[in-house]
This record gives C-alpha cells, structure tokens and sequence, in this order.
C-alpha cells in the first residue's frame, strides 16, 4: 500500500519518472564522445522537431533558472531591458540571474490579475515609456510564463497578441516553460500553436517539475538567436562533459507523450482539489484552477491546523484583513485522487 | 545687453559658474601629485566636513550617473536589490548603470503621486515580500532621490522615518542629491539633518547642474561603506589622474556658500515661473514647485508655438485624454527674472 | 565479452559506476524537501567530514567548471585577481567562467614545466608585481589543480608551501579537484593531508570524471568564506530543485571508499599504458604519468593511423619540430587492462 | 622666474595647456544642447577627420581607462579575449576595466623586450592555442599601445604587419594611444598612416597626458563598430551633460597641431635627459628613448639621493643583482631644458 502524499509544496519535491529513468539506465552504457557529442542528444533534437512539428536548435540543460537567464541573455543586450508580468519566476524567484546572465539588463513588470501580461498593457506601456537618446534601457524582448505563476495558461490567442505587440516594437519573444507541458495538457492546443506559430522565438521547455530528475531544454524556433547560446551555456557552468544524461531525461520524456500524460494527471489531480475546495465554506479560490496549482485564501487557524498535521505547502501571501492566507497547493504527475482526497477530507474536519 | 534664455530643457544645458572656473584656473598651475594626491582634494574634504559637520570620505567624480552607481554598489551586492522610487533617475534615466556597475543588482521600484518613497508604503512592501530561502534577491538599500524627479523636496522628518524603515529592516541608504543644492535651500534645514542625521549612508552631491562643469562629490558618512569604493571607482574610470580639475571644482562651488546661493537663485526662478503659469487660464501645475523643476500641463497647441519659438524643454508626458502634455521646464543658476517673464509673455499671448 | 574500450579522449566519454546508479535510485522515492532539504545532502555532508576529519560546509553542483567558477568567486573580490599555472583548466578550458562568475576578476599565470605553480616562483611574482595604489588588481587568491592538467600530482609538502606563500601575502587557497581522487590515491596521503591542513580553504572535490553522472562537490574548509555562496549558486542556475539526486550521486561516490577505488584502477591502467609506451621505440613520455593521464609524443603517421582505427584521443599539442603530435591519453576507472593492451598492441603493428 | 620642476613622475602631473584652457574658456557661453548636441563636439568630429583624413566617429570621454575599456568592449564578446603586450597598461594599470566593461572577456598577455607585440610571435601564438570547441575564450581583438608603456613606438611597418596577422585571424585591432601624440611626433609618419591606412579599427587619442585637463577620444575608423558604443558610455557614466566642456579640450588641443607640438617639446626634452643619461658612469639606459619617457637602471644610493633631493618619479621595477632600480623619468609638454639639465647636474654631483 502506498502512503498518501502530503506535501502540496510544489511539483519538484517528487520523483523522478520509471520512463525517464529507464532511458538514464540505457544510457549508461559505453563511451560516447562527451559535450552532446552522443547519440541520445541528437535523438532529443529530432524529438523536439518531431513535437513542434519545426526545424529546431535544442540545448538541454539541468535547471530552470538556467534555461530562463541563458535563453534571455540570448535575447537582450547588457543594456537592454525585458518586459515581464510582476509575478514572473524571472522577476521574484531567480535571485537576479537574469540580470547576472545577461551582464545586467532591466527587467520591467506590468501588474495583472493573473500573472499573464495584457497585449493593450503592454502596448500602452511601451508607448507611455519615456525615450530620450541614450538614457533609457530600450526594451529588448517580452517573457511570458506558460503555464503563469498563478496556474492560469496563456490562450494561444493571447500569446498571438502579445508576439504581434512585440514584433511591432521589435522585441524578441521568450516563454518560460518549467509547466508547458501543463499548459498545452490544458489548452487542448498544439505545441506548435502556442510557441512559434503564435510568435515565440525561444521557450523553456520544463521537465525537472514533470517527471525528470533535473533536465530542462531551451528550445529556439528563431535559430538566429542560438548563434551564442553554446559559448554562453559553458562559460555558465551549464555544458555538462556526459551530456547524454540530460538528453537521456529529455527523450525519455517527450517520448511516446509520457509529458503531456504526465502533465494530465497533474491538472487532474489540480482540479479535483480545486473542485472539491470550491465546495467547502471556509475555503475560496483566487485563481482558477487551470494547470496544476491551486491557489486558495484560508482561514488562518485552517493553516495552521494542516501544517500540524503534517500538510507541507507554501503560505504565498498573507490576507490579515480576511483572516487568513493564500495558500498554494501543487499537484504533481504521481499525486493521486487518494492523496487529495485526504487533504480535502482533513480539510473538512478541521473546519 | 545679455540674451533672453529660451531653453528650460534642463539645468545642464547652461555654462559654469565663474566662482568654479576661477577656482578650476587656480588649479592650474604647476606639477602635483595625480589621482587625487593634490591640495585640492584635501580642501574639499575639508569644506565637506566643514559643510556636513561631521566626519566624511568624499570621492569626486565627474558626472551624477556614475556618483549613483559606484555609491550603491558600494551598498548592495551583486546578489541584491535597491528599492526606489518609480520615477527616480536611477531606475529610468542611468541606462542600466547600477546594474552594471552593481554586477547585476535589481531595481525594485514604488509608486507615488510625487516622486517621494512613502515610508509606510515602503515598510509595507518589504513585509509583503515573499521571501524563501535563496530564491529572491534580499532588498539591501533604498535611494532617495533630494530633490526628486517630480521637482519635490524630501521633509527632513520623512527622510528620516524612511531611514528608520531601513534601519529596521538593514537597509543602506543612498540619498540621489543631484539636486541637492536646492532641496537644501527650499527646505532650509542644515546640510547634515536631512542627510547622516537622518540616517543617510552616503550622498551623492549634485554639482553640474548647479555650476560646474562636470563634477559631482560621492560622500560617505558612514565611512566603513567607502572601503572598496577608490578601486571600483578606478576599474570604472572614473579616478581622473589630475584630480585637481575636478576637486577644484567643487571647492569652488562649496565656498562661501556659492552651492546655496546659486540653487537659491534657481529655485526662485522656478517659484515665479510657477507662479505665472498658475495664473495662466490654459496652464495647470501637476506638481508642487519646490526646486527648481516646474511640471505643467498645456495644450498642445501651445505647445507646439513655444516650440516653433524656439523654446527648449521636456514633453515629459503625453496626455491626450486632456488635449495636451505635461512639460517639464528648468531654471537653473543663471535664469533670470526676464528670461522667465518672457516666456509667460509668450505664453500669454499664445493663448 | 566485453567490447575493447578505443575512447582514450577523456575521462568523461564514460558511464557512472553502479554503485553511484544505484544511489540515485534509491533516492527515487517519494516525496522530499527540494533545494538541498532533503536526507542525502544531509547525509553527504557527514561523509564528506568523515573523510576530511575536519568541519566544512558542502555544496553539490552538477559541472566542474560551477564549482571552480563558484568557490572563486567566493574567493577573490570583482577588482581582484587569482594566481594559477599556465596550463589550468580555469585558465583554458572554462571558457571565462571565473571572470564571469566573480563580475571580472582577472587570472594571471606563471608558466611551469609539469603544471604544478612552484612556491618560489610565486613568491618571486608576488613580490614583483609593481603596486602603486589603486591602479592594479589585488592578487586576493591562488589556485592549484590536483592532479594538474599534465596529470602530475602536488605532492603534500609543495601544497603546504604554496599555502605558506599564500598566507604571506593574504591570498585565498583553491583547490581544483577534478581529479582530486585520483591525486589522492597516488600520493598515498590523507585527504584531510593535502587540503586543509596544507591551507587550502575550499576544494572542487571532482566526481563526473571518475564515477558519477554530473556530480562535484564544492567543499569549504574556511567556512567563513561559504557564507555567500548559496545565494551565488542560486543566482547562477546551479542550485538543483531535486537536489536529493546530485547529493545521491556523491555519497554513492565517497561511500565506502569508491572514489578512491576507482581513481586506484584509473592511475594502474595509466601507469601500465604509460609503463607501455615507455617501452616502445617511437613514443616519447613527455610527463611522468603520476595520476590517470599520459601525455606522450607520437609520430604524425602513427597518430594518423591510431585514429583510422578508431581511437579517441586529443592532439594536446603539434610538435612539428619533432615530426609529431603530444596526444594526451586519459584512463578511466572502467579502462581494463585488456583495453591498453589493445592500444599497445595496435601501436606496435603500426609502428 | 619659473622654478625648477623636479616631478618626472607621470605626464600626468602638470597643468594643462593654456590653448586647451582657452577653449574651455569659449565654451562657457550660454545655454547649448546637453549630451553632445553642442557645436564643439561637432567641430570635434570635424577635426578628427580632417586630421584622420577619412570618416570617423568620434566619442570624448574623461580618462584613458574609459577610453580603453569602453573601445575594447565594442570589439569583444563577454566570452571572448583580447591579446596584449605583457607590459599593456590595460593588463597592468587599469584595475580590471576591460574586464569590467566587456562583461568578462579575458586578457591574454605575450612578453617583449621592448613593450611591442611582434607580429610573428602574434602569429605563433594563435597558432598554438589549442581550440576545441566552446570551451576557450575565441581570441577577438588585439591591442597595441603606441607609445608603449616602455616609451618605445611602433614603426607603421610593425603595426602593418600585426593588423595583418589580426585580419587573417578575424581579430579586430584597438590602439591604446594616451600617448599616441609623442608615437606620431616621433615616427613622422601622418596620423592616418599609423592608424586606420594600417589597418587599426578604433584608436584611444590621449590628451590628458599632453596638455588637455581630462579628456580623451574614442575614434572609430571602423564605424559598424561604434553602434553600441553611445549606449555603453552612458551606462558607464560617461556621457557628461556639459559635454562641451569635454569636447573643447579636444579641439583645443588638436587644433592648429597643438597636440604634435606639445608631444615635439615632450619627446625632445625626453631625448635630451637620456643623452644626458647615457653620459654619465652610472646610469644605463634600459630601454631606446624614443617618445617622452625614459628609463633608466640607476645604483639604489643615487635613487635614493634623487628622491631626497625632491625628485618625483616611480621605482619601475627592482634590479637587486644590478644593485638598484629602474626609474621611469617622464617629461611633458611643459618640461623645459633647464628642467632636464638641472636632473642632470644633481646626478652628476651626486655620483
């Protein structure tokens, strides 16, 4: 029997995935030529084509953050500034390296009720901001979190809209994917719709939160812009001699659409609890429940009772006026129905 | 006959003053030591201390931007992050120099309707910080900006609740005294009570805009601060080897109170500009004149006539929903009272 | 059978030893703290002062090049610079992460004949080096590489001069550890021997080349000096969520002697290559092979046909003086006698 | 009656020109446009040009240290590398500049008897460099300083062929020319013919050495290289609001060949101490005295007796096995024989 999972905290606090590390065992075998020179590097790269259904230029690497800061160096120049939604992973949650990667260009917010960036907000801000000579950071690209910080996806339409905005002021588009598979899962839509059709030149396509150990891959549709990345990715510290490992991650889970199942389940499981919360009287949703976060203000003695009990998640903002806190609760591709069912039942009887 | 002065575009765009260029020819004069080994140097330390009351370590340099981002790289590291107003030249007008000279520092701005960090609004989002382990960058020094981009002066009792916030949550600060000169003479306090009795770290007293040629003194009241700045200010090139140009300057400006006078002068032409334009039927301040800098609002069909008559200054912003533009409009030392009636005249009859 | 191994290129072509395989499954279970809270990091940190005798604060990163690039610049402030050998891979081989990642430090070599800094030498630098004031970049930290680039090992009593000369002049002591088994089980000594108590103050305890997937251990001795890094480490992308899989790869490694296992087989199948091609005609040893490199002159033909028939190795150098080419051969713990026997062998008939 | 100058410490020690004093004198004028929109800095480029004899884009800024840094930024990546002579001033005398403005890019030194890069060890050297793949810093700009810091010039020949080597090898050629002035004062060759004809893409034209306060221009011959270069120096603090006063020194002292002529009096005074030198027993020229400085091996007890007779100059580097130092002894613009023949005297009588 398998104990019932209790930490909500975030989807990186789990395991690994069989099907991904099958393909690190198979992996490991013989001597390869080291730095990507191997086979299983070469297979991600025909994958990634194969799923964005586009010629590609793939560099796998083993964090977010890294894949996030890389990418953007890619995209800005030291003095250049990039445009992001105030509750960007990039903005609050990399420690500046963004700001570190691309030898110090600005990051700009725009505030919304979801954490996805308004294409007229946009606009109106670009247009608003002062430009005299030299003075100012020009803005240099967009970034858009797929699925955002507040669990809430970009509609294929949205991400149109916000590319158009950008390439009418000549800005490169960057999507921060640690949840695309979430997002896509939700969205119904391909792969390719919402990236490069729509308008992304480089995405962040995520894995470590969705089945890998550690393995992201940042993927440029806008082959143009890769033309630093590899000299970049090493002096970073990010090139690793048995790159195979990485690659192995990544193919095993893209292959066969073990993400996009992963991914399901996740949201699944994410709108069971959002589901089941909606129904009891103490608790209220301040997102909607599209990927696999649920965001939800309780009471305060509500959090503090599932904390005792053993309950692992992440206060995210303090609501003193109502009494209580946003909390945030992550599913992940292995929490099952049982898992949240406990918590809503513990929630119930603590009410 | 002297010619009427028809550009406010900024205080920068006038000569220096004669009491500076003296000193500046005093200077010439023979062999000294370079890299600041001259007696200039040391007399400006003296008249910094004289002037503050209080012992110092003052750095001379040439220009506002670089005075800024060596002194806040001096307080953060490059992991961290300055809060500062929304408006406040560092954050909009420095080309990403804290950034660059910080090694990667962020900027994390506050609104407010007058250029004025609020200190209640700035305790309150330091503790809405979400704050989790090494994942975001630890706010480690607030900018004041005396006086502000809006033309504001800082009340020496708002200062010095801001410092307390900082002091509360072990923060530097850094005070932005580009315009120095003229907060001090519109507030009327001592040099030092707005300043190290207020809880300010280190200055950076404004001089260019206020007489100089290109100058600027970066001054520490909290010594221990400065240990590191003569090496960044070298590797930034901004240590000059014949010193004395530059610190005759400012000993120039500082004597006998020329600084005070001067921004006295300044701020009175701004005062009797604002106060003509408040009579003006078409012309609405948006902005308390307090230093030198009147923001007003008029239509834009004046100000297109004040442009074809050949007037200088700032679209500052575009507001259409009002049928015109905030413009900013600069008096500096050497404004006079006819300069400032010609251009109400002229107003006046535009309309 | 076994295939006859052909890949002398690097110590990284091959796989991870099982026993380090193994301790990443076992560590695929459930759900645990992310970002280091998780019992393996805890774990590794025992065993790393097990091995060391001695307290010190650990870091797992998943790149040799983040972990040098990393503890320097935990070392050496953005104006400061750090003293290495000619041939460090620091210097050559890391694409400028050390200037990266300290914000622009500068490394300055000195030239040896077999990759190890001489003490005297240092010495004799340090004191030439012209200071006047600000002007130079402070020499703040020395780096050492055990085994070093030529795959010659410091012995003990060189490591402690150094160390002396260090301490002397105020510099920090780095080790470069990427072989540092591999040197360890050469000399014969105590790990705890050649480190801190030698002077050194933070290793790069190396694992990727002999073992493990992606896995180096950044070990602080000074412990004063780590008090930054985690924030740097986040910063720069190399703090693992997962964190639990890159701790398991090391205590899977320095479990039950391991490491010093393996760089034993790695050193005896290069001594018996090296032993090998000593005794052959045409080859030149132009290093005494102390650790698992050999570094030998070839003539142009046979390094030709040596790679007709499929062996890996680098052209380290061209020596067309001598009709040649330095190739450098590098065992690792899985070459079996059988596979340099086949490389002698394969060399005789060509010769 | 002028007194005796004893300070042969720097170039950098005396006053400035009155010419140069006189421009700055004429700029002091009323209200021009800031940030370089006066008509001094367009009568700059005017002049550059007709100096230069072709298109060029010219940018003052304050201090030879910017003047580098900034230049070698706009020829080299962040991961890139610049090759000097080991003696450069941007290796040895800057803090860190270059490193500090190109994000990182490395220094890569080779020695000379005499402070000249030789084309063929230039060549050699490259050659030798093992590349593979991303993990060294590509070489991309090499650096000549005319007159070198051993105060010898490069022939145009010497500069030819190093361009030469730098094009086959796709490196772009800087010049550091703080003292260029003396280099074409002693050459004889036209400015144009040691630079752009050469094959030099941007040049560091030094003034504040020979007759300007502070002030120095950047001039781009290759101009698809100045296109970041305006951003950079206001992000840099380089911009100066009253550039006039920056510009105005340029033009002061290059027009009517004041600058050539300042560097013939500097050069022949220079000239005139080390035929004086080379006279007497005890003193042995180091190195040809080609532009304004000179250097001498001189016995520790005359050392000693110079400076205790009140002679300024630097302890350039120790020669214990000689019994003394090597001194540099620079002269300037303002250096007059009696100057030089009183330095003379006291050497002679204290011998």
């Amino acid at each position: 029997m398998t104990e019932i999972r209790k930490n909500f905290g975030s989807d990186n606090v789990g395991p690994a995935h069989p099907q991904v590390v099958d393909a690190m065992l198979e992996a490991n075998r013989g001597a390869v030529a080291s730095y990507g020179g191997d086979p299983w590097t070469a297979r991600l790269e025909g994958l990634v084509r194969e799923i964005f259904q586009t010629e590609t230029t793939t560099f796998p690497v083993a964090t977010g953050t890294a894949a996030n800061a890389l990418a953007l160096s890619a995209l800005v120049r030291p003095f250049g500034a990039i445009v992001c939604d105030e509750v960007a992973h990039i903005m609050n949650d990399e420690a500046g390296a963004p700001e570190f990667f691309s030898g110090g260009a600005k990051l700009l917010t725009l505030p919304s009720p979801d954490g996805r960036l308004d294409p007229a907000a946009l606009q109106a801000a670009l247009a608003r901001r002062r430009i005299s000579g030299v003075h100012q950071s020009p803005v240099e690209a967009i970034s858009l979190t797929q699925a955002t910080e507040w669990g809430t996806c970009y509609p294929t339409a949205q991400v149109e809209a916000l590319a158009d905005v950008a390439r009418e002021n000549r800005l490169h588009v960057h999507m921060d994917g640690a949840r695309f598979a979430n997002a896509v899962s939700f969205l119904g839509a391909t792969p390719a719709a919402v990236t490069w059709k729509a308008g992304v030149d480089v995405l962040s396509l995520g894995a470590t939160k969705n089945g890998a150990m550690a393995a992201e891959a940042v993927v440029f549709f806008n082959r143009d812009l890769a033309r630093e990345f590899a000299q970049r990715r090493k002096r970073a510290g990010h090139l690793w001699s048995k790159q195979r490992f990485l690659s192995a991650q990544l193919t095993g889970y893209l292959q066969g659409g073990l993400w996009l199942e992963n991914a399901g389940r996740a949201n699944a499981a994410a709108a069971r609890l959002s589901q089941g919360l909606a129904a009891l009287p103490g608790a209220e949703l301040v997102q909607p429940t599209e990927a696999n976060e649920v965001f939800v203000l309780l009471p305060e003695p509500l959090v503090l009772r599932l904390e005792a009990a053993g309950y692992g998640f992440y206060r995210w903002a303090s609501r003193p006026e109502q009494g209580g806190f946003v909390v945030r609760l992550v599913c992940a591709f292995d929490t099952v129905e049982a898992d949240v069912d406990a918590l809503l039942e513990t929630i119930r009887q603590a009410e």
